[in-house]
């Protein structure tokens, strides 16, 4: 499978991080060959085939079959596996009730209908379309479209003169994780919300829509949880800590990532009447989408009723848990995850992702049968209850949590997958591997790498004024992480160095958390062949064993010092922008220039003036940036140049991969604790966006000096921290 | 009416141009006072109302009704007035016919229905709803959507496997001038054209729709022209010279204004079952309009039935000219122009901007009873047959071409107006004279000046990042002119310097060239209280007792340096863009970028390596901007700090007012020698949109170097026969 010319330029990047181990390389490769060799394309199908056979949701009867199914296929591997369960509370809806009661009458659908063309559309055993943790209420009120419901939306619908107090807000979705937008709306004193899929993202807009094309359909309803993960995810009443039968539970109502509010999604068959019923200002231009209307933003005579109940039932959460154990580092785990638990049938979220994991997990099972010792223990788990708030992933890392943080070398997950390009993001220190992992793994299209591919696309997708930048990068670019699946956990609580890994950009479609993530669904249009899911489980797996076997871990935290050295300069740019911005906007208000530019017919608020930006000190940072960077240049040389004794190896490995966790603070980011990375979070108000340096960066976006002055002194505090760390190692390794 | 504050404003301004004439502002002032105080909303309406009564096309009975009307106001008006006939061709419809053959059946309407709400929809003599000078044709064929039909589109479509060779194509409204849709088409193998209003840019996605609003119903179609004008506009039978009776005259078919292929206009009503049954590719996401349906490119089973038939008729284009002859210069002449004739009852276009000129003629009128006698000549105008070419008015020029570049001052042409924000664009040597007109006219809303508001406007629109420049900018930006109204002949044709002037941007509707452009209409979503015909009054009638009472004409000729020196900037920067996305695209081609980023399961044509871009010398062009620079700062310099001799001064406002002819070439543009300006011209393939220094912008975008090369010989020394012309300005004035 391997291409000389990627395999010489793996080499080179190889031998950067391994000077004294020049021998393994061609190990290295013939493992993988080795490994490549028992993956099957048709065995990916069939998993994909078996595991989305049925809807199987967390708590339902089908999950716990599917769980035992993996379960049993990693015993049959030849790997040690368990199940290990918690006790999560999950919501299911009792009743839902939607109804435009003015000025003319609608009955929403609620309901997807089956389809001749997708054999698992009729089902029983489907959730029904709903949003998990809101609210339980029964409102009707005036209704206000509010765009995709960010905090900016709603600073523009005041310049409208209109508010959503008291009424019942219409988000699309889209732009921020769903959560934010129920969030949002009750933070401006909305009762209710209502989230629509726009064709404009997720139907006719983008293409033909299902059966005929992969488009959702004007009935396609997008599932989801609205749990305020951004304070914290997994069971909501044990934060911190393993929902084990005896865990200390909250009251639910003393829960905060529950939110007060009842929430729907809808489909925009179901939202074009209340859409077409709302009056007030026609909705700014960037606010409309594809149906066939003049989008307004309400109120006026759009009256709504909106019913949520759900059954806040305890349920068991089953993780399968498979091992095999290291020969030579038993202690160091290489930790590698996809969940299990579907909205509904989710063949393409997360089976197709599973799947290529089971599929690595058979190989290796296959190569260890045959005689190959891992050096390190390889820990394979499947999750449960990713769906509703990655809660299987999180109670077995609160529940596992000091062993993790001494053992766990990285953890490497993946969801859903399909055809396209590689999409990789994690740990920065990683960038090395995955580059290496990258050029070595061939595109089953094209032929040529899949990190050539993705470069192509990056160059291609790039403004044409970027392009030759794009051009000139000569690694793998590793995105940061913020939320949506299960590495938050590890990586964000724990510290424990992340990676996240799937093929994309061709399996466009609208089937997502909907009764259409079939089976049928994925092999038209998502990865037909296959080709695409052994092509993850190379990815995957050759990180997984280039961990699992390397004599120093490849780590190079000069990676980490780049990365972090383009967020500081993207903070102190923006904390320049927004003073110079607040200057000309605040001239504009003392001038009246927006009243001067605005329609005297319509309503119009002017924005009120914001207080000037400081300067901020940003010096303990940058000066933080200098060590790290001498740090990380003395640790890469030393690792580079000289054979670490063997000695001292496994005393330098465990250091380079705990060395992350020195950039966790105990007490978390501001307003939540929980999560302890100073450099990566998801977004307060953005949910999967992720927000680097997160502490300093949300601050200074919410014009919060004195806490980005704070912030900026304690991710400082952090850098040198690490920095120091670094230092150690690198006077331990020579 | 004027507040002390602007007018302090002006002074300073004005006092810039004219400092011998220090006396002179306070007869100004009080002049435009009285001026201002003749000028009645209320009679604007009823002009309006009176003109628009019926549909009134060129070579209509009621067209000749109107013209004979406009005539008698004159008349009463006090001014000396005629008629001028010239003999036209002008096509209407004999046969229109579009239908849907394949897959389904579907024939469209072409009609645009009356209603109750809008009294004169229902009229007898509106024209059917077509594009004038489209060739006469009867095709079958599939049909293929083109986006707005420029060279990019189908660039763009090469890209996908898309040809319209033989095909018909359909394009949307907007982006260019419509007639280069079809030219393009043609250019491309097409056989018949196709251009529909999408509710994106034209209808429901703006706002509601007629009558519940101002916006585009899916009945409403635009008519207009598909003439070439941007080879020469005016009669296509005779170019150059002025249609009278007596005129030599050109074969039709050897007339290069008339295009070859078969064109129609319709609704989004007639589009969308055509646009429903295309195949092929999905639409790039930029050529997604707001119907609700995929777009797609074609071609596919969608197969179209196109007939269009003319009446090729003579007739005659009544012309209204108006004179009040001049104190002290007779000959020197301030022309004033608006056309009458409209594509149906054109209550908005053009008899709102002819209803202003009007009442500056009845208020002129007015003064010259009581006893003002201007100082030069004033000549209004209302054109005929601008709708179909700027027939009336481009003939009429042809027929006085030696005395207008003798006589002309300076041509003002208005035409639709509407409530909103003063837009003016022209010879940027009147930038100060428009500047301290603005300054002086109070916006009816908000009672600041109209210069304040349109600043106002200008800031809230920039780009966040161009807004602290937008601020910063103390004068008025006067917009340079392409075409699409009856300043071309005198501006572009004859060098004569010449301002368009209106007001809009609060009167949006889809009401353009359709039958709901209407009294009605314009009173309800226009200019409700006839306050913006006043102010266009007020603004173009200052600009015309300005000009004709100036000691010294208040020409300011390091505008225009400062102006051609910005584009020489955009020029030599785009030269250097296109050299380095040359080479980076070129690079990408030869690495097989596109194909590996491309999805291999749809059709792919990847972009053919284009030549480098060499460097071009523009040297001669920067040396001429370092001679005009002198050239125009010592005229400007000398006017200001001396009184010119009352004995030259005839000689030296005759030169100032002739020197932009010296920006001509013979010769005129490359393909099209009608167009003589070297600084100003519509675009080659955008119509209305102008394209600045065109010889030589032409010659880049066409990636034409030698022509590039020529063209900057050629405008450096009209250049620096201008420059020359300035100097012996100076040396005259001194």
């Amino acid at each position: 499978m391997h291409k000389p010319i990627t395999l010489a330029m793996a080499v080179v990047a190889l031998g950067y991080l391994y000077p004294a181990a020049a021998q393994q390389k061609t190990a290295t490769a013939q493992l993988e060959t080795r490994f490549d060799q028992q993956l099957s394309s048709a065995n990916v199908g069939a998993t994909i085939k078996t595991l989305s056979a049925k809807p199987h949701h967390l708590g339902s009867a089908e999950g716990k079959v599917v769980a035992n199914t993996i379960l049993e296929k990693f015993k049959s591997y030849g790997w040690d596996a368990r199940i290990e369960t918690y006790q999560v509370l999950f919501p299911t809806p009792k009743t839902r009730v939607l109804e435009l009661t003015a000025p003319t009458k609608y009955k929403a659908l609620l309901k997807e209908p089956a389809l001749p063309e997708d054999a698992t559309s009729g089902q029983e055993g489907q959730l029904p379309t709903y949003n998990a943790w809101g609210g339980d209420g029964n409102v009707t009120a005036e209704l206000v479209y509010v765009n995709y419901g960010l905090p900016e939306d709603y600073e523009r619908l005041e310049r409208l003169g209109v508010s959503v107090k008291g009424k019942i807000a219409i988000a699309r979705y889209g732009r921020s994780w769903r959560g934010i937008k129920p969030k949002v709306a009750a933070e401006h004193g909305a009762i209710g919300c209502i989230i629509y899929s726009d064709p404009k993202e997720d139907g006719y807009y983008e293409g033909e829509v299902y059966p005929k094309g992969a488009f959702k359909s004007e009935y396609g309803v997008q599932r989801g949880s609205v749990m305020d993960m951004v304070i914290y995810p997994g069971d909501p009443l044990t934060p911190g800590e393993g929902a084990t039968a005896s865990a200390k539970r909250l009251e639910r109502s003393l829960a905060a990532t529950i939110l007060k509010i009842p929430v729907l999604p809808i489909s925009y068959h179901d939202a074009q009447p209340l859409l077409a019923a709302l009056e007030g200002p026609v909705a700014p231009e960037d606010w409309r989408g594809a149906l066939p209307i003049t989008y307004h933003t309400g109120p006026g005579k759009a009256t709504v009723h909106l019913q949520v109940e759900s059954n806040w039932n305890m349920v068991p959460a089953y993780d399968v848990v498979a091992t095999m154990k290291g020969a030579e580092y038993p202690d160091e785990w290489i930790v590698r995850g996809n969940h299990h638990d579907a909205w509904v049938n989710g063949a393409g979220d997360p089976i197709s992702g599973l799947a290529s994991l089971l599929e690595e997990a058979k190989s290796i099972g296959g190569l260890v049968k045959a005689g190959y010792k891992p050096k390190r223990t390889l820990v394979y788990c499947a999750w449960d209850g990713e769906e509703p708030g990655l809660i299987g992933s999180t109670e077995w890392v609160e529940d596992h949590a000091a062993e993790l943080q001494k053992k766990a070398v990285a953890y490497i997950n993946t969801d859903g997958n399909g055809r396209g390009f590689l999409g990789a993001g994690g740990s920065h220190a990683l960038t090395k591997l995955m580059d290496g992992v990258a050029r070595d793994v061939t595109d089953p299209q094209t032929k040529v790498s899949v990190y050539e591919r993705r470069r192509a696309a990056n160059i291609v997708m790039a403004a044409p004024a970027a392009r030759k930048n794009v051009m000139e990068k000569k690694t793998l670019s590793l995105g940061a992480l913020g939320s949506g699946s299960d590495y938050s956990p590890f990586f964000q609580h724990l510290g424990i160095p992340s990676l996240n890994l799937g093929f994309g950009g061709e399996d466009d479609g609208g089937e997502y958390h909907s009764i259409y993530d079939s089976y049928d669904d994925y092999t038209r249009f998502k990865d037909p062949d296959f080709s695409y899911g052994v092509a993850l489980a190379q990815v995957a797996g050759h990180a997984v064993l280039r961990l699992a076997d390397a004599e120093v871990l490849p780590f190079d935290f000069t990676d980490l010092y780049k990365t972090i050295s383009g967020y500081v300069k993207e903070l102190t740019d923006q904390a320049d922008q927004l003073r110079e911005s607040t200057l000309i906007e605040n001239k504009m208000i003392k001038d009246r220039t927006y009243q001067l530019a605005a329609d005297p017919t319509k309503p119009f608020t002017a924005p009120v003036a914001k207080a000037e930006v400081p300067f901020l000190d940003f010096s303990a940072l940058q000066n933080a940036l200098v060590t790290l960077d001498r740090a990380s240049s003395a640790l890469s040389d030393t690792l580079s140049h000289t054979t670490v004794p063997a000695g001292t190896r496994q005393r330098v490995n465990e250091a380079l991969f705990q060395a992350e966790q020195s950039l966790l603070v105990a007490q978390g980011l501001p307003k939540r604790p929980w999560f302890k990375h100073t450099i990566y979070a998801p977004g307060f108000y953005t949910g999967y966006g992720v927000k680097t340096l997160p502490g300093i960066r949300e601050a200074i976006e919410q014009r919060n000096w004195k806490e980005a002055q704070e912030q900026i002194q304690v991710v400082a505090g952090a850098m040198n921290k690490f920095s120091a760390k670094l230092d150690e190692i690198t006077a331990m390794a020579k």
